[in-house]
């Protein structure tokens, strides 16, 4: 049991991990923006502080005094969060985290990265021999700083590990997402305009995805982990099986949307997750996408 | 002539910068932790400011409201540079500057880099072709900051450049450093303990990497840019042309000194710089170590 501060707590990742770090009978704190208006994970200390602000970090750190730091926060917004300078703020923020961390003593440094960092057409991605060439402000910006983290944490005697996150799906997506998309509008008899759906990606649900990085944290890996299903598989494979399940494949309208950017290929390996973290997920695709419906439809009835 | 902001201003490079940016007609702001005791170039103004305070950066900037920044400071403490956590406070505090500089309107930044982005053996390096691989938290970390200049450069509509800096030498270089050892040792009649100098390296005068990111600020040039002179050279073939200027080879004890670690093999493509930047250098390595032997005897009378 350790005292535990996780950033970005109100995210898809963070909402996720906080109840699953209490069970583990953790002592557990949060800071975001805003604190949550509902919702709010029992047994965890909430700190509202914009880790943006210079100096907010070591605020947070100095009130928490924390043994591991899960760092999730970085800015999120659909479509923005790609170019968007907020990037840079989030490397300086994370590095003001780091730093103050390891003033107060800290232990056990694990963040989330991305498989932006890699690139976006490279086939299966392995940590520690795939080429990193980021094609956009915000892979060159999570990588800059794991290289940062990497690079410092023996010299101050950090335990650090980098979880690179693929693509995610699950309860409390964000509506604009491309699966929260298409289960909605498919429940709701709406058509679903989607592109032909040839990226060939890896999906792992949000809740593997949460499991896993406890698993990380708890673990003494260092160093980049692929956070992911380790199984490549076809958009347009995904959304059929969503149009499958929903009975509704009538309103699924593959090539109804245009892309402009080739198409992204990219899955992990996830030997170093399996093997060395010892994570096992709790959902294949077909069960995940089928949990997320039924929450999909228990949510409809009230607001989100 | 414009605004220009010039941090680590009381540094080996910038002391030497501010001169030629004041000849040129520019408005020159300082920065520095502490403002030098003696020979502050006259038309300067100055500004005591520690950057790696948390908001520092941005007060400079607001005090200043610089159109150019020449972005100098960085840690530089001999032999401790390479590893020291303070490289981690200086890629915060550099975004920092960066993005206060946008804010307020800036719109020209360039940095010093290292030769020690690259790696420690890579012979010839050119700018956009060879593999960075830093072995070095203080290569890392510049790296780290360069990549996140250059991919959010174009989104804020900043213009960036980057000097990787190779080897330096002349007046006012830190005692302890090689070239500056040897010169002060053998001009007191007393034995310099040298590795066999095996080393390849590249070295430029001081007064020519001062006036080579003059040349690369007031261009339009993007990106990185070597500072270097594209010759590489035997430390050894150094080390015995200041023996010989100084006319006593026999106080040179090449060997004496013994070094663990593998060779350096590292010197530049010039070509951005000579070609793109349009610089030309003053100084050859004869000419360079002749003024620099020259400048070491008359400052040898005053007290460093």
């Amino acid at each position: 049991m350790s005292r535990v501060l996780v950033t970005g707590a109100s995210g898809f990742v963070g909402a996720h991990c906080l109840p699953l770090l209490v069970a583990k009978g953790h002592q557990v704190h949060a800071v975001s923006r805003r604190r949550p208006s509902a919702g709010i994970c029992r047994g965890v200390s909430w700190h509202e502080q914009d880790l943006l602000v210079p100096g907010g970090p070591s605020k947070v750190i100095q009130q928490v005094k924390p043994e591991m730091v899960l760092h999730l926060a970085w800015c999120a917004a659909p479509g923005l969060f790609w170019e968007t300078p907020e990037n840079l703020g989030w490397v300086r923020a994370s590095i003001e985290l780091m730093q103050a961390f390891v003033e107060k003593g800290g232990r056990r440094f694990v963040g989330a990265g991305s498989c932006a960092e890699y690139g976006r057409n490279l086939g299966q991605c392995t940590e520690d021999s795939t080429p990193l060439r980021p094609a956009t402000p915000y892979g060159t910006c999570k990588n800059a700083f794991a290289q940062v983290l990497f690079s410092m944490s023996s010299a101050v005697q950090l335990s650090a590990a980098w979880g690179r996150i693929f693509f995610l799906y699950g309860p409390h997506e964000h509506p604009s997402r491309l699966v929260a998309y298409v289960i909605r509008s498919l429940l709701q008899a709406e058509h679903a305009d989607c592109s032909e759906g040839h990226d060939i990606l890896d999906f792992i649900h949000i809740s593997d995805a949460a499991a896993a990085f406890i698993a990380l944290l708890e673990s003494p890996v260092e160093g980049a982990v692929n956070i992911a299903s380790g199984r490549p598989i076809a958009v347009r494979q995904i959304l059929e099986e969503i149009a499958r399940q929903i009975e509704r494949p009538e309103l699924l309208r593959l090539g109804a949307r245009q892309s402009h950017l080739e198409p992204w290929k990219l899955w992990a390996d996830v030997r170093r997750l399996t093997k060395e973290v010892g994570f096992v997920p709790r959902y294949d695709l077909r069960d995940g996408i089928r949990q997320t419906i039924d929450w999909s439809k228990n949510s409809a009835a009230t607001p989100a």
